[in-house]
Parts: C-alpha cells; sequence; structure tokens
C-alpha cells in the first residue's frame, strides 16, 4: 500500500507522463561536455553548473553556483513544505556530480560522446553519451523526481539540499575543504548519494559496504646507474629481480596478505549479511566468464561476494623498470617501480595498514637498495548502519515502485564523499543508485537504460514520500 | 728477449715514430657518423667502409667493399711475404666493426660525438668521440700495426686476411649469412678479434672466457581486458601480482637459478685458471663501490669473478604491466611482460635452458593463465683453448711490448662473433684488445686512451711477428 496515496499517486503520474521530456533534458545535460580532467574544459563544466542551478532555480530552489580552488559546486536549497524556517521534516542532502571522464579514445565510441543517441537494447531504449549514467543520468533522477513533486504540489515534501560536485573525476581535491568550510549551510540528518548500482535492471539496491583505498608508488633503489648485464650480471643486486621477489610474497598460499597487522580490525560480516548475499543469486562462473576466466581465485574459504564485499586486498596496479622496448637490451636497470593498493574495509585503520605495508617492504629490503614510497591517498572502507531509519524509508520507496524486493548489497570499489560527508558534516550516508554493471562507466559507449532511468525517477519520487513519514 | 729483433725491432720504431700520424687517421675515421642503427646515416656507414677499404688498399692489401642484406663488410686479403699461393707462413683472420653506437643523448656530451677531442687526463692525453675505442680504436691498432710492417720491410710476415663488419651495434644480422656464403675466401688459422679489454691500462689482457647469452620476453595473460581493481579485485587473477610471484622465484636462497636443468653441463673453472684469478688481484669492494654498492651478491659460495666469468645467471632486463602514468590508476591489468636474459659458460646448451625456463614459468602457470615467450637470440659460452700455439703466441708478443705480464681473463659479456666464425669456418678466435672498463663504450663522452692505442699498434707489431715464428 503506497504511503499518502493521494498525495503520492499523481506525482508518480506526473512523472511518467514527462518522462519524454525527462530524456530530453537529459540530453541536453549530456550534450555539455564537462570534462573535468581537462584544464581547457573548464568553461564546459562552468556551463553545466550553470544549466543545473537553473533547472533547480525553476523548481524552487535557492540554488547557486559556488566557486573552489578547482570546478564550481552546485549549492541548492529547498526549504520543504513549511516554507523557510518552517515544518518540522526531515532534512536530506541529495549528493551527484555533473562532471564527466574523458572520452577517448573516440575512435571505439559507435556515435560521438557528447552526441546523444537513443539506441534499442535488450531492455528497450537506451542512451549512449559519455556521462549518461556517471553520474548525470544518476543526477537526473532525483531532480526530476523534484519536477514532478513540484509541479503537482508546488513544493516538496521534505527540506532537501543538493551539493553537485564537479570534481569527482578528478579525485575530488575542493570536496572536503567546501565541505568544512560550510559545515552549517550543508548539515542535513542523512545524505543520499545516487551513484551506484541496481543489483539487476529489475531488483532495485542499496548499498550498504564500499572498500576504502590505500594507495601507494614503491620503487626500490639499488646501483648507482644502469648497469651493463653480462658485465656486472651475477655479481650485483637486480632491482627488478629484488622487486619481483618482494612483491611476490605479498600472498600466502591461502591467499592472504601477508602486511604485518593486515586483518586487524577486519569485521566478519553479520550472519544476517552473509544470508542475505546467499540470497541474491550470484553465480561466481558467470562473473567470471565475463571477463574470460573460469578459476575463482583470492582468499580461500570464502565467497565470492565476501572477497569483493567484505575483505581487504592488495593488488599491483602498475610496475615498470628496466628496459621495456622492442627486442633486447641487456641492462641491469638501477631501480625498479611499482603502484600498488590495497581495498580497505570497515574496521581497517588506513594508517595501521600503510605502517604494516612499510614493515613488510622494510623487512625485505636487500643489502644495499632503499625503498622509495609516495602515498596517493587512502580512505577507509565504509558500512551504512542497516538499522537506520532513513535506509528503511529509502528500501520502502523503492519497494513501492518496483515488483522485485529492494535488497542490500556491498561494492567492492570506493566512493569516499560518504566519508567525508560523515567526517566533515557528522551524518551517514545512504546509496541508491540506478546503473547496471554493464553501463560502461569510464569506456566508450557509456549507456543508461531508460528503464533505469524512468524507474530511478519514480523511486526518487516514493522515496520522498517515504522520508516525508518520518516527521521528527 | 725480441724475436728476429732484427726484423721486428725497426718495425716497432716505425710504429713509435709515426704515431701522431695514427692519430690523426683514426680521427678521420672517428669523423664518419657511421650509425649502423639509423637507417638514414647507411651513406655514412657505407663511407666508413670505404676509407677502409682505400687505407687497405694502400698497405698492399686486394681490399673491398662486400654488399650484404644490410651494411656492407670490408673484405682485405694480404698474402704475406711469399706473395700470392707461396709461403708457408700461418694465415690469420682480423675481425673488427667500423659501425658505432647511436650518440645520444647529445647533451650529455662535452665535446661533439664526431668531432674528436684530444683531451688530458690521467694516463695522458685520449681521445673522445663516438666509436674512439668501440670499435674503430681497436680496429686502428691492426690496422697501423700492419702500416708499420708494410712500410719497413714492403710486406706483413704472415698472411692475413681482414672482415670489418659494419652492422655489430645491431646485433650483426649479415654476419653468419655472410661468413657461411664465403667460407673458402675467409678460412684462416685463427682469429683475432680485437673488441676487448686489457686488464688495466699497464697489464695486457687476453680474454679466454666470455659468456654466452640467451634472451627473451615473457608475457603473462590473465582476464580478457583491463579491470577495475574494487570491482573485482580479490576474487580474480592479477596477472601482475602472478608475474612478480612467479619471477620472484626465479633464485633460491642461496642465488642459484631455479630452471630445470639450468646448471646441466657447467664447467667448474680449472684449479690453474682459478690461481690466475687470484693473481689478478680483483678487488670486489672497489668494483661494488664503483656502482654504489658494498654487499656482494650473487651465487653464495663463489668468488666475484667466478659469479662474473664462470657462472651462468639470470637477469630480468625489463618489466611493465598496468598502469605506469603519474598518480593512481585502480587498474587490474589483463596481462603482464618482463624481459629476461640468462648469461651461458660453457658446457650449458641454449637450448636446453630456454626449454627449463619455459618448464620453470609452465609448472608455475595460474590457473586460467598463458605464458607468450618471444626469444630474441642466443649464443653459448666461449672458451679459448688456453693451449693453443697462436694464443702462446699473442702472449708472447704482448710480453714484448708491455713491461707487465700479460694475463689470461674471462669477461661476463657475449661476443657471440667468436661462436659464428667457429660455426661457419671452423677455426678458433682469440680474443686481445686495449680498451679500458672506464671508456665508456655506448655512452656519452666515449674515449680511448693515447697510451692504449700505442700500446696496442706496438702489440699487434710485435704479435705479428710471434705468429710469424708459427711455421706450419
Amino acid at each position: 500500500m503506497l504511503p499518502a496515496a493521494p498525495v503520492l499517486a499523481p506525482v508518480l503520474g506526473r512523472a511518467e507522463a514527462g518522462f519524454d521530456a525527462s530524456v530530453g533534458r537529459l540530453c541536453d545535460l549530456l550534450r555539455i561536455p564537462s570534462v573535468s580532467t581537462k584544464p581547457d574544459h573548464a568553461p564546459e563544466v562552468r556551463r553545466a553548473a550553470d544549466w543545473l542551478v537553473a533547472e533547480l532555480a525553476a523548481l524552487g530552489f535557492d540554488a547557486s553556483v559556488r566557486p573552489t580552488a578547482g570546478h564550481p559546486m552546485v549549492v541548492a536549497h529547498h526549504p520543504g513544505p513549511g516554507g523557510p524556517g518552517g515544518g518540522d521534516v526531515p532534512h536530506i542532502l541529495y549528493y551527484g556530480h555533473y562532471d564527466v571522464q574523458p572520452p577517448e579514445p573516440l575512435e571505439l565510441w559507435d556515435s560521438p560522446p557528447f552526441e546523444p543517441t537513443i539506441v534499442e537494447g535488450p531492455h528497450g531504449p537506451r542512451v549512449v553519451a559519455r556521462g549518461a549514467v556517471d553520474d548525470k543520468g544518476q543526477v537526473m533522477t532525483f531532480l526530476e523526481a523534484f519536477r514532478a513533486w513540484h509541479a503537482v504540489h508546488g513544493t516538496l515534501p521534505i527540506r532537501v539540499t543538493v551539493l553537485l560536485e564537479g570534481e569527482e573525476e578528478t579525485g575530488s581535491p575542493s570536496l572536503m575543504p567546501f565541505l568544512r568550510a560550510n559545515v552549517d549551510e550543508l548539515k542535513a540528518d542523512v545524505c543520499v548519494i545516487t551513484d551506484t548500482n541496481s543489483w539487476t535492471i529489475d531488483t532495485p539496491a542499496i548499498t550498504t559496504r564500499l572498500r576504502g583505498l590505500l594507495y601507494v608508488e614503491v620503487t626500490l633503489h639499488g646501483p648507482s646507474h644502469d648497469l651493463h648485464s653480462g658485465l656486472y650480471g651475477g655479481a650485483v643486486l637486480n632491482p627488478i629481480n629484488a622487486l619481483t621477489r618482494v612483491l611476490g610474497q605479498i600472498h600466502d598460499e591461502q591467499g592472504r596478505v601477508r602486511f604485518p597487522g593486515f586483518y586487524d580490525g577486519v569485521r566478519e560480516p553479520s550472519a544476517e549479511e552473509l544470508a542475505m548475499w546467499r540470497e541474491l543469486g550470484f553465480s561466481e562462473a558467470d562473473f567470471l566468464a565475463g571477463v574470460g576466466l573460469k578459476t575463482p581465485a583470492g582468499e580461500a574459504g570464502r565467497s565470492a561476494l565476501e572477497r569483493l564485499w567484505a575483505r581487504p586486498t592488495c593488488d599491483v596496479n602498475g610496475i615498470w623498470g628496466g628496459y621495456t622496448g622492442a627486442g633486447a637490451k641487456t641492462v641491469i636497470a638501477a631501480k625498479a617501480s611499482a603502484k600498488l593498493s590495497c581495498r580497505l574495509v570497515p574496521g581497517q585503520d588506513p594508517d595501521a595498514v600503510l605502517a604494516g605495508l612499510r614493515a613488510f617492504l622494510d623487512e625485505r629490503t636487500p643489502p644495499d637498495a632503499r625503498w622509495e614510497i609516495q602515498s596517493f591517498g587512502q580512505s577507509p572502507g565504509l558500512q551504512v548502519p542497516t538499522d537506520s531509519p532513513y535506509l528503511r524509508a529509502a528500501m520502502a520507496g523503492l519497494g513501492d515502485v518496483y515488483t522485485n524486493r529492494p535488497v542490500l548489497i556491498g561494492s567492492g570499489g570506493s566512493i569516499p564523499v560518504a566519508g567525508y560527508i560523515k567526517d566533515a558534516l557528522g551524518f551517514d550516508s545512504i546509496f541508491v543508485g540506478f546503473g547496471l554493471e554493464d553501463d560502461r562507466i569510464h569506456s566508450p559507449n557509456e549507456k543508461f537504460e531508460l528503464k533505469c532511468l524512468k524507474n530511478g525517477i519514480l523511486a526518487h519520487v516514493a522515496m520522498l514520500a517515504r522520508f516525508a513519514e518520518l516527521r521528527r
């Protein structure tokens, strides 16, 4: 039974009826090449911010483009049904980002990346463009939900703050300073982040676990200069051989990471979580087949979903040293380098993991060699409390518009923004998004199923109603 | 006591008297930028060949430029004292090369690489230019010795064939076909190769051991495409991690290579060799300090000279995979690659070593992965018979002009030409050269000490006399 059906039903109807126009507006936004990594695209990033401010202002928001040291933020406030200062209603911060990844390599696109194209797929029509799902399409799910509420009732059922970032694809350098500088303005009860996936196209999901990330570059220095392997080989330290020897020991025979203290604080998933994950019907064989593999890998005695969502990792993401051109060069390189990253889970302290990584390397330093270690940042793993009334309300809202029951899932990736918000503003986040695993984010021919766009809009319409029921 | 002193002494005197002119001719040759690796320099390579043919013809040689599929060979014949067809004298093939390495990086040269410059150093004047020692300066030691004999006696004391290659710095692709196509013309009793070093500037040396080389590139293929380390990390094969795990096992705790059968056929140096090497007074501490190290590395229980001259090795010469640019990218690469080379010693079969390397890799192939192995050629280790009369004659000739006693040494490097000559023509080679370890071959500011040039010329003059005593 829908909540406050006389209030909600016409909003859902309005969103349905206006869906073609919603698609048109998404396409307008997708035509703006707001590539945040390219300095010469800064005016386009700004144009996307201006476009969003205009849209939000038309829906009754007090919206503005806010400068940062990098690309600007879009901040918008809606007082909710009671008007400014009034009304005992929940206050939700909606986060998304309007910048996109570079489209290159262009030759692999079937249509120009900034000319959104509607293509028929197995799930019906989809829109193909850079940013179709990440994150412009997802941002439009809540923006169009606001529009439907505004059109039918002239207001929103709760108090809303919107924060849209223009630097997510460059690592959000300005986000934390901006949050810290605007704590009072951005305070809310909870944050809704729409930048994740459904479980399947018909099964909505809230992501309650995200892994954190620790990323370092290590270089092992040996001889003072490159040497001739004939004249020195066999009698001097070879840093590439030594690096492989050390990195080759990262995992033990059980696939566990050997850094001292690496598993300190790691919490086992609850029996309830494990039971939920089993019910998801995840096929490890299909997961592996999708990337050309068939043999499970990783930590022994764990299911694939445990390994991906609840266990920390260490992967070498890059390695280089010596001669890497065509043909043969008989050199002993003076140094060798690698990029390493650890995915972290809740309970692990990133500083302690980095210390353990350093200790692991130090214990294995060959004589006369030295390590150079550069950190590219770290974020802890995140677990959203599943007993929060906001999460329950969001689940209920999803249940209002999907036939399949919504599920709670994890993600192996990292979305540091929730941690920033918790640290700077003091409240939790709810990850509810409508992408699919095959949406090719960051790749050529990125797409968003129109069915997902519509379900996302309807779900946000319903979630707004469910949040409104949570009178404080 | 010098051999046939009345014959030899005036030739040595002539070489001494004409030394300034010898330096002038070397500089003329050094001004020709005969860089064999650069296709647009082919006319310069040809010009160097023509220059050498003219010099040899002026010394009574029947000399010609001989085409190959690549750069040409210079071949020249001198009948010796008896004239064509006559005279029961030894017949020696002199090998050298007239092509040079590219001079880049140019900005690191103190003077232009093809404008030979005389600079004062701790050993007196030296000539600085690309090719100063490798191998134009070394070639001129025997060419100027021929000139002195020709000037004093109107002929040479033995029969001589000269073979000068223009592709040594590109791996000698035309050499073996040329030798095989001209077996009868190039037949001699022994080959003298002047492309190695003295032991010290005052201690001449004949190199009796050279290591062979096996060079491969290996790639470990895993997933069908690059993966996001958040969404896949911990549950799929990471080819870089796997490659380091395999390569990190190449050496056991004793520094021995683990490839099956790797040490099959390896011969221990004789007690005589070991005794000679001990007498050389080699300082491992100085050797290591020269490259910024202080701790001996390599196979346990072996001296540094054994490790360098008499023991096989496996070095990783290059490694690459995944993201190697600036900053962080959270990728699991689809593949990872390395270049590996083994220095081989006499008795090892390169084919068997390659088979052992393949077996080592295959035994460690992770599930779902596959190796791609590309060979860049192989040559066996070489040991020159120390009981050859030619080698004894060469030692005697060196002893005639140096105060210090000549020594027999090894080299950790590889000079495949001796193996080619043995295979195609059926006779041995003697490595006698006059370079120093600090001559910076292949590097900016390559130099040749004029003292070494002169000693080389005088030594070749004396060796010719000693060879002439070996009536067949």
